[in-house]
């Protein structure tokens, strides 16, 4: 088997220890090089003990690139910076996958250009959680048979915002395959204020507070006699990593930049 | 085994039927006869032909009791004779199980008097489900330990009302056992209004209404790292039958009158 | 709008009541005639009297065929009887939608030979339930990326089967996806028989049975910090009819056969 | 308000820690030092950088004790030490909260015994968890109206034995209350071996096994028409503290020992 070889720049931020070990466990991969803002020069296992990866910190990405002969490179840094690494990158022809989510369109359409000039992949995913993904994704699916749908989202009461981001984006990618419906009851009536959740293009959105919970989401659809239920139950941060896995998997194969993971699950 | 001997008045209406059936079908129980308001002097299985009861069918509550020699009278027929009849039947020394709703306080003060100097068990209920009843007394156990809760009930969406009654006598009988709170972050916002769903004394019920759906409803508790969850799923009438049938047992064993399943179950 | 024009074999059978409802109630069809093995001649409004279609009865498929000039039969019958239904109805152009589930390889060959050669849909669907359908089509494609997988039916306590006829399916669907995998720790034990569920290709599958469930399913998908869930609850026959009226629109746009409501969802 | 004053034996290990924390910030409790092997003499915030507890530590409980004038010794070492700990606590009249479980019925007798000589309270716990003992105090209370009993745990995968610890303690105190019972259909019959999963008492319990999952449990009940369903989810070890917070509590009421959180929560 060819081991697809991997750069991952910001190695000791909270999500790239976790690419780091997810990398060195998985059979297809092979961890050549690190990006950090410092350290040149050190292997990444003398300065970070639970690393057990002996492979070179570079500071400089076109050294790194130059030096590496690298397949991909896993990008876990900030917008801006992940935004030069990604450009960079794609003109060395080594495959982008980037974790950051704060790119303009502009920005965006000028690394498509070079990608599509370059024909090569290049991922960019606001979310890797594969699980939530899939859930909006199975969600616009079931919507075009089933337009009765409400949206049970349940957080730990430290959150701030009622209804979260996901419920919000799950309503609005069902809404495209929806046919459009007011739920309820014509002359249902809230004998208690808010009783019957957030209103959104009719459907129904409910936020559950309470501490314990971490953060989950259910999407239940009805017709007569009969309700499907999708459900996705996020325990921790480890839940990104599957999706990294992927995209480092389907970058190989993608000629051209692709946004959002649920565009390249099928 | 001595049997408990039991007469049903309103046996040809929906409860009543499915009560005939569970008499017929109970080991503990024989059904010796029935009252009507019409057809006296016939079978009870010669009017309704689903009915195998070969019992006669009684116009006349007094003749029926004096006749019968009864332990227990069902009575599944309106408030206002539901009422005359409990009265008859305590005065006449035979136990009754009403499932009518409508009786006023001081309708019950009065048959609770005649119970206690008759020093024989009454009881009156106004939901025969056992697992509902058994949702709200637990749930009210459980909220001296956890003080935060969240209700979803979940109905079809022909249901005018939200929340429904039982979700709100939920909350109330919680009320009764939890310190009070305000739950969720004290600077949570509603990006979008009642995502939150209805505040009752602090806690939030949120009312789920779709197509498929029958009568359900979960009482969630969260605390630092767990959650406890409980939930009733009610998906026809025979549910009802159970909580009668504890009720004929229990009576026999009672020197008063009761009111409210929860009363009973232990 | 153009309406389509239906024929129901088999109006009076318990699916075949409930088309007739549908149809009369959908707004894109209309119900012209029925075929029924006796009553030529009547109005099946005066044969069933909860029927309110005045609509002619055939008992001769070609002359209702003949006089009809209908779009889509839909056959409820039986197996042996449906199959040559189907035949005829393609034979004269008119589309079958069929839910009978007896048909031999060797049959449907034959049938697909004939709505090719005549450029028209058929539809042959073993479940009208549209999500158990989405659930099982779902289930397959989680599995690509989730290769931990465990399947809980539940049904009523009077099922002889288990697991069910469902999650077999569901589990072999999966199985085509599905990277193959022996779940568990490769050392846990069962300390009481049967824990551990119905072993299918190293997944697990649970069969719960009680009194009061209609038919439920869960399908589970496990990974680093988080799972992903799929549930379909179905209640009651109305369950089967959205899955019909499906068929009858999709039949109208195809110009083969088709087997399977999994094939025609998209 | 008089603050109850706490000592804390074992503050650096995992339990401990959290308690510490727990303890300086419930409103009524005061730590007032903590029992450790060493650092004697210094404070725990000296050598834990985490815990902001200036309370002295004690290697010598007899030591602690008469210095400290403390109302509860709260124990979460061993079992061997914690034995000792707790017999020298209720002889200085202090009452212990112990969490370790491998105390023998000999031990539990004799501690007993001087509890009541001394007329304090004294509580051993094997399960700190409040939802978990819930759970299963309210599954057995349930079992008495319902017969037909279900036990779905689901843990990680990384878990050996199966069924849990948990689902088979919670199939003993059902059992304690529910009538005897094989359920199922008499002529059920498994296609797959071990789908109806492992049988005790006639009821069944059924293991999931899933990467991701965490610990939870439901027991589902289901009678004619209706089920009931009680859920626990463990997200971590934060579960335990309210436990311990209610021990606390409730152990200043008690003038005897109690064994097990089950016998204290009403």
């Amino acid at each position: 088997m060819n081991l697809t070889k991997v750069i991952i720049a910001g190695p000791r931020g909270r999500m790239g220890k976790e690419a780091v070990k997810m990398v060195m466990a998985a059979e297809g991969f092979e961890l050549i090089s690190v990006l950090d803002h410092k350290h040149e020069g050190k292997l990444l296992s003398e300065v970070d003990e639970n690393a057990y990866a002996n492979v070179p910190i570079y500071t400089n990405l076109e050294e790194c690139l130059q030096k590496s002969n690298a397949d991909v490179l896993i990008d876990l840094t900030t917008p801006e910076v992940g935004y030069l690494h990604t450009k960079t990158a794609l003109q060395y022809g080594v495959r982008p996958v980037v974790g950051t989510t704060g790119f303009t369109g502009h920005q965006l359409n000028e690394l498509k250009e070079i990608a599509e000039e370059k024909k090569i992949g290049c991922i960019i995913a606001p979310n890797f959680a594969i699980g939530a993904v899939l859930m909006m994704k199975f969600s616009k699916m079931a919507a075009k048979y089933f337009q009765d749908i409400e949206i049970i989202e349940l957080h730990h009461d430290q959150k701030l915002d009622a209804p979260s981001g996901t419920a919000v984006k799950t309503a609005e990618m069902i809404s495209e395959a929806r046919r459009n419906k007011e739920q309820g009851h014509p002359n249902e009536k809230e004998t208690i204020k808010g009783a019957r959740g957030a209103n959104v293009d009719g459907m129904h959105i409910h936020s559950v507070r309470l501490p314990g919970l971490i953060a989950h989401q259910q999407v239940l659809f009805g017709a007569d006699g009969q309700t499907l239920t999708i459900r996705h139950d996020s325990y921790n941060r480890d839940s990104f990593m599957s999706g990294v896995s992927v995209c480092v998997e389907t970058v190989m194969k993608l000629d051209t930049l692709v946004y959002g993971l649920e565009n390249i699950l099928d």
